[in-house]
């Protein structure tokens, strides 16, 4: 058996993506990921990424890399980071620009994945809690783009993007202890959250639910939007 | 004469790296530009930037290449976006990571730049009021890490870091009316400034002024950070 490097083509510097898309379904946090099915690291799970052509944007070619490999379509990907150290990539220099997304997966039925390419086995939906090792350095990847959504729950409206329209406290509490990765009180959770005046209170419960159904809640997404603009950005 | 085409090398896929390096001076805000003194936009101003090399990791070109255009050494610089537009570079296709920093120039007598390489001719801290058009896309690469700047005076305590140990409100005032380019009421700004309870104000009054010497403060460098840490983040 040949040694990996002389199968293989070596580059000489080329750009890829690689598209952490994050999704929360139902209280769960989920990332989609790749079995890929060509060397190297075949067999393994990935985030979806590919190379760019050279007559394609960053933009596009990170919504046609996505495509490919997972066949989602129309999701409004964002850079979040750059990966450029020297060993990152066993054929060569192969820099990597990383696009993330959050979407909801709760009642979106057009996002069941199925890879366009043979170029990956399967895509899959994979809870933050069954995480495997991931191929090339896309553990790092992952991690970082985790640390962006996290932070920007604090800083930038939204949540209101992951929830189904109307929710419950608690599912809004999960939403917040999946990004934030840790428990969080509940009575204190929802005495602040009640003081920030974002939520209207719905004249409805929670469906299929017998016994003791929780009132379901909508945010009033001018006051929640305004929420984040800091008073020292000045009437910004 | 020749088309440029055939003069200079095409590139097949390439990286580079722009600085975009802020500077705060006495009021003023400014960029770090060079003068170009090769092909292609020979002669025009220019962010800072060149290839990286094969060997190098993007963080370490960063560093390497605003030290040999501008000579400045030991600035920390984050990435802020990649650049990747198929036809931003007339060699070929040259994707280009944007770092940025921010700095304070008043009493920094370290950073007076001097190019390294006979790339540039000279390097000159340019008042934003007179930016030229630059070089490639700069112009848009520009226009982006100042958005950046803009948006973060909003959500990180930033001012400390480019404001003199001791200053004036009408300092502070200066600051956040050149990164937000806006003119700001004056008593307005001041209240809600002293509101927030994150600044000292000193026995000492501003020298070197005869007449009416303004009072000086200093941050409480733990409130000011504590006043961006905010409650959405559920004690993060």
């Amino acid at each position: 058996m040949k040694a990996l490097e002389t199968i293989l083509p070596k580059f000489d510097s080329v750009f890829s993506i690689d598209c952490v898309i994050f999704g929360f379904d139902e209280g769960e946090l989920k990332v989609l990921l790749i079995e890929r099915n060509v060397e190297p690291f075949k067999d393994w799970w990935a985030l979806p990424g590919y190379l760019v052509e050279q007559e394609e944007s960053l933009d596009n070619a990170a919504e046609r890399i996505l495509y490919e490999l997972t066949g989602l379509k129309g999701i409004y990907m964002d850079q979040f980071y750059t990966f450029g150290d020297v060993n990152r990539h066993p054929q060569g220099r192969v820099i990597t620009v990383g696009y993330y997304a959050m979407i909801r997966l709760s009642g979106n039925k057009d996002l069941k994945p199925a890879p366009i390419t043979n170029y990956a086995r399967r895509a899959v939906w994979t809870p933050l809690a069954d995480l495997p090792k991931l191929a090339f350095d896309h553990d790092k990847i992952f991690k970082r783009a985790f640390d962006k959504i996290r932070n920007k729950i604090s800083y930038q409206p939204i949540a209101f993007e992951l929830l189904p329209e109307k929710f419950t406290l608690t599912q809004l509490q999960h939403l917040y202890e999946v990004i934030l990765n840790k428990k969080l009180d509940k009575r204190n959770f929802r005495k602040k959250m009640l003081n920030y005046d974002i939520l209207k209170e719905l004249d409805e419960k929670q469906k299929g639910v017998s016994y003791r159904a929780a009132k379901l809640y909508k945010f009033d997404k001018r006051k929640y939007a305004r929420l984040f603009q800091k008073e020292l950005s000045f009437g910004k």
